[in-house]
C-alpha cells in the first residue's frame, strides 16, 4: 500500500487551538468528521480541554450542568482512595472497576477550515457544545454525512447513564436541529451511508456490550434518520489479527464500482488503533463481500506513536476524488494528520470472502 | 397493597409442559408474555429446556444452527479449567469473566390457554422457535404488545454476538411476521405502548451498558414500531432501595386517569426481584409523575422463593378489567403465578416526584 503522509502532518494540534475558557488548556484536537462546504474542506475537530490544576494532587473533571449551562468543575484528590486515576482518560469508581464515573476533560465539536486540505485555520468558538442532558460529560468523534444540501453531523454523547449517538443537523454551519439520541448506550462509532439504498436509509454502528459479544460492527435501517431498525451483525473481531480486540466504523462509506467502501479502525488487545476496509454489497450494505487482511495504515510516525493515548490511528471522515481518497485520522487521541491512498490499491489489497 | 394470590399458584410448572424433544428436559415455564385472544388469555410462556446429560461431568449447551435448522449440542465437561459453571443459567470463559460463553438451556416461546385465566392448557409445540441468526441462543422474556387486531411479539435474542430484542406479529398467532431486531445489543426489557400518544410510538427499553451508566430503564419512539430513536433516559437505580441494583419494564403499560401505570421489576444487587410501578405522563411518557417507594409486590410464598433462580418475581405482563389487575408473574425463574392488585391501591401508593 502507497501512503502519502501529508509533510505538513499533524496538520491540527491542540498548540494550535484555542481553549474556550481561560482556565482550561486544550489536549486533544482529534478524531474530526470531515466535510466539503462552500469550496472548503471542514474538520469537525473533537476538542477535549481540561480545567488547569495547579495542584499535582488535584485532578479536576468537568460537568456540563444543564439548569445552569454552565461546567461544574468536580475536584478529586488523587490520593482518595475510592478513585482510581491510572487511565489518563477517566477517573474509575474502584468499588465498579469496568464502568467510570468522570472524564477527566469534556470533548464539543469546533471548525477547522481549508482551501487546500493541507492547511487549515481554526474557528474561535465552538461549533457544537454539550447541551442536552445526555451529553454532559461531552460529545466525541463526529462524523459527517452529506445528504442533499443537509449535514446530518453525530456523535458520542456521554453522560452518567450511558454513552450513546446524537445527532443534530444543518445546512449552513450555523443553525443547527437537535435530533435527540438516534442510538440509545451502549453505542458508538456509527456512520450513516449518504443516500438510501433500494429505499433504505442504513448506518453502521458499534455496539458496546456486557453481556455477552465484542465490539464488533453492526449495520441498522431507517426511513428517516432518526429511528433505526432492523440490526444486523456485521463484522467480526479476528483472533491473532489487528483486529482482534475492537472495531467500530471509521469514515462515511462511499461507492466504488466494486461496493460500498469502509474505512474502519480495528485495535488489539493492547489498544494499537490500526485503519483497514469492508467492501460492503452496493445493494445490500449488511452483507460484507472483502474485507483487509492486513491494515491499510499502522501507526508508524512518530506523532502516530506519541501522545496522549499513543499507537492510535483513528479516522472519522475522508475525502474521495476519483481515485484518491484523502483520509483524514486523529493520532494517538492527540492531532490530526491527514493521507492519500489509492482506492483501487484498497480494492485490491482485500481479501474476497 | 393486598395481594390476592391465586390458590392455584404456581399455575404453571415446568412439570406441565411436555419436552419438545425426548431427550430434553424442561427447567421453565416463566416470564411469559400475556395477551387476550378470542375469549382466552393466553399466556405466551418462556419455555427453557436443556438436554438431559446422563454423566454428571458433562453439562450439554444447546444452540441452534441457522443452517441445518437443528440444534447443535455442544458438550463441557465440569472439569474443564476453561469455563466456570457456578452460574446454572450460563457458562462462561474465565478468560472473559464477565460475559458469557454459553447457556445452559435453550428458551422459546409456547402458549398456554385458558378460558378463567386461573387453568391453563398448554400447546403441544413451540409457538415462536429460534429461526435467525441473532436466536441460535434462544429467546427469552416475551412481551405481548396488541394495536388493533395484530399482536406484536417481542422478546430478548441471543447468540454469541449480543442480546438484543426482536419482534415478530401475528393476527391468529398461527401465521408470523419477522421484523428482524428492533433494539440493538445490549438490550432487554422492551415494552411498547398499546396506541400512538401525539403521534408517535413508546417503547420502554433496557439498555445494559458496559463503558459507564447502570442497568435501568429509557424510552424510545417511533413511526412505524420497528425503527426506533429519541432515546431518552427514564429512570434509574435508586441506592439503598429494592431497585438499587437492577430494573426494567415488566408489564405492557396500560392507562389510567392518573397517567400510563408501568409495572415494573428492580432487584438489589445481590439478585432479589421485586415488582413497583412507574406513572408516566398521559401525554408524553418520558416523563415519570409517579414512582413505588416499596415494592408493590415481593417475593414471600415459597414458589416465589425457591426455584432454579430463588427469590424472583417478574412479570411480563397482566391484564386490566376495571380496576382489577391480573399480573402474571414469573416466579423463580421456573414458574408462573398470578396475583390480583387494586390499580387504585397500586396508584394510591405511588410517591409523586
Amino acid at each position: 500500500m502507497n501512503i502519502y503522509r501529508y509533510e505538513e502532518n499533524p496538520i491540527i494540534t491542540p498548540a494550535d487551538v484555542k481553549p474556550h475558557r481561560d482556565d482550561f488548556e486544550v489536549i486533544g484536537a482529534f478524531n474530526a468528521g470531515v466535510a466539503e462546504y462552500k469550496g472548503e474542506i471542514l474538520l469537525l475537530l473533537r476538542v477535549a480541554e481540561r480545567p488547569i490544576s495547579h495542584d499535582p494532587m488535584i485532578v479536576k473533571a468537568p460537568v456540563y450542568n444543564v439548569e445552569t449551562k454552565q461546567l461544574d468543575i468536580i475536584e478529586l484528590r488523587t490520593d482518595d482512595e475510592r478513585y482510581d486515576f491510572s487511565d489518563p482518560r477517566v477517573i474509575r469508581n474502584v468499588s465498579k472497576s469496568s464502568t467510570f464515573e468522570y472524564l477527566t476533560s469534556l470533548s464539543y465539536i469546533r471548525v477547522a477550515r481549508s482551501k487546500d486540505g493541507h492547511n487549515f485555520t481554526i474557528d474561535d468558538e465552538p461549533l457544537v457544545y454539550p447541551s442536552q442532558s445526555l451529553e454532559t460529560f461531552g460529545i466525541e468523534d463526529p462524523r459527517v454525512t452529506q445528504i442533499g444540501d443537509t449535514y446530518y453531523i453525530y456523535f458520542s454523547a456521554v453522560s452518567p447513564v450511558g454513552v450513546g449517538e446524537s445527532m443534530v443537523s444543518t445546512k449552513d454551519f450555523k443553525i443547527f436541529t437537535h435530533h435527540g439520541m438516534i442510538f440509545g448506550p451502549d453505542n458508538k462509532d456509527v456512520l450513516i451511508f449518504p443516500e438510501k439504498i433500494n429505499g433504505k436509509y442504513y448506518a453502521l454502528h458499534r455496539p458496546t456490550t456486557k453481556s455477552t459479544g465484542n465490539p464488533e460492527m453492526w449495520i441498522a435501517e431507517s426511513d428517516n434518520l432518526l429511528y433505526w431498525g432492523n440490526h444486523k451483525h456485521l463484522a467480526g473481531l479476528r483472533e491473532g489479527m489487528w483486529d482482534s480486540g475492537r472495531m467500530g466504523g471509521g469514515a462515511v462509506p462511499f461507492k466504488t464500482e466494486k461496493g460500498w467502501l469502509e474505512l474502519y479502525h480495528g485495535a488489539t488487545l493492547d489498544h494499537r488503533y490500526c485503519m483497514g476496509a469492508l467492501l460492503l454489497d452496493l445493494n445490500d450494505p449488511s452483507k460484507v463481500i472483502a474485507r483487509s487482511e492486513h491494515p491499510i495504515m499502522e501507526p508508524d510516525a512518530e506523532y502516530e506513536k506519541n501522545g496522549f493515548f499513543g499507537d492510535v490511528v483513528f479516522s472519522c471522515g475522508a475525502v474521495v476524488h476519483g481515485n484518491v481518497v484523502k483520509m483524514y485520522y486523529g493520532v494517538a487521541d492527540t492531532s490530526m494528520a491527514c493521507a492519500e491512498l489509492s482506492v483501487q490499491e484498497i480494492l485490491d489489497s482485500l481479501k474476497y470472502e
